[in-house]
């Protein structure tokens, strides 16, 4: 049994409060915001945005997901929008966690820098890494106990699989092994599963290494393919199951707030009727 | 034989004529920075410092390397500071191509956002890159011929191996697999091979799966533990050898600059004993 902490309990303290397992991806594609949501400059454009999907779903979501490469690539105002976006949801909704998709990995001294940047700079609550540069990477986070550290054990994405699905000398396939080792690493109960929904066999295997305690985050859903009824191979409500595009763009025009409720409202719809324990 | 790309034709022009391989870490750790060289504010005094250590060896040194972990952390000051940085390199010593640590992987959409970070908005030739998600995070860089990807198949820290030396049922290590990978995806030229001088056993492997006309860029020398004489394992001079700490913080008082370019002369010596060919 893992120790329990601040982020898991009050995770799943706040997915059996809302009845939603729902993290939205705030992958806010400068280019792709809606007319009616454009401001003067690109930092309130993005801030603007993000508030407004924010207000309109924050009610039935768990957990907002920031992409940093959505931010990172438009200089100190990207920068800036991301920071202040997590500012403004940890002042209005305060049980919402924040995760920065990232895929960062530093060792050492680094790694305490990419902790002070993540936890610190931007106020996440969690954050994704790669498993790449093993325990290294992971050892700096058991300290921190209401925070998270989300490892990729395999990724959603069309070539995932050319490192991750490799057969190893002693059978296991390279997210097998990964898989396993997290589970080894996690002694402090705050080093998670991340595993793809858009590959519904390897999710069911890397779902039947995980410890009974095991909590995931679930990427793909939507744009990407991946299917909600995927989900049934859990039985209990132990994830998080995020999609970017297929919420906050669900519309162009200056419905957008109202299409991106519908479409989470329509995701916790479907995984109600999968009737899984809480 | 592969393209010729104008990143790796420039670097290996710029090391013949300044006789020189050395790539010096700008991992310019707010904490360490000596007395001497503090300004009034944390941008100024992380750029200040760069510049005196760039200025004092600038005519011995082929490449800067920048760990973005040193300057994220530091909020919107160390975002500029990082920009600041490789805006004065590339007026002032335009042959010198400058390198981020970042350790970053994307696909897609995503991808293209990591080479406008990298490439536009920091103005870096190249960065460093996990082989974790396979070759959706390479494609989107084959088109950027003046620019390069480091694959790191294999790192120098002391848990690499919880993963990159895991043996395949094929019999290869996966740091040979990914090795193998990074050069079948290799088709433009700019899709390079980052490895160890710290495990000089598996350097040795990596670079006889490496084409003839490979460029490397070795991680690990100084403070790290990798030995300098590790390099005759190359009989030519197709590489960058990186080392930071060992350089910059060279000496804490305020002859940090003389005391940088005095161990940069030192490596260069060391190096010029080996007796690689052009």
């Amino acid at each position: 049994m893992k120790k329990k902490t601040g982020f898991v309990e009050e995770l799943k303290k706040e997915i059996l409060s809302k009845k939603s397992n729902i993290c939205v991806g705030l992958d806010s594609d400068i280019d792709k915001i809606p007319q009616s949501a454009r401001e003067k400059n690109t930092k309130d454009t993005l801030f603007g945005f993000n508030k407004k999907i924010i207000d309109a779903t924050a009610d039935i979501t768990v957990a907002y997901k920031l992409n940093l490469a959505f931010y990172y690539s438009l200089g100190t105002e990207g920068y800036e929008a991301a920071i202040k976006t997590n500012k403004y949801i940890k002042e209005k909704y305060p049980n919402i966690k924040i995760l920065a998709d990232v895929k960062k990995s530093e060792m050492l001294r680094s790694a305490e820098l990419v902790a002070k940047e993540m936890f610190e700079v931007f106020k996440f609550d969690a954050f994704t890494q790669t498993p790449w540069f093993g325990y290294d990477t992971i050892k700096p986070f058991l300290s921190y106990a209401n925070n998270a550290v989300f490892v990729i054990c395999h990724d959603s994405n069309p070539s995932a699989g050319d490192l991750q699905d490799v057969k190893l000398a002693n059978g296991d396939f390279l997210y097998e092994h990964v898989t396993k080792l997290v589970t080894k690493w996690n002694s402090s109960g705050n080093i998670l599963i991340e595993a793809p929904l858009t590959y519904p066999e390897i999710l069911k295997k890397i779902v039947k290494i995980g410890e009974e305690d095991e909590f995931y985050l679930l990427a793909g859903l939507g744009a990407q393919g991946g299917n909600i009824n995927t989900l049934k191979i859990f039985n209990k409500s132990n994830f998080l199951v995020s999609a970017s595009r297929s919420i906050i763009f669900a519309s162009s025009g200056n419905d957008f707030e109202e299409k991106a409720r519908k479409v989470v409202l329509g995701y916790i719809k479907s995984i109600e009727k999968l009737n899984l324990k809480p």
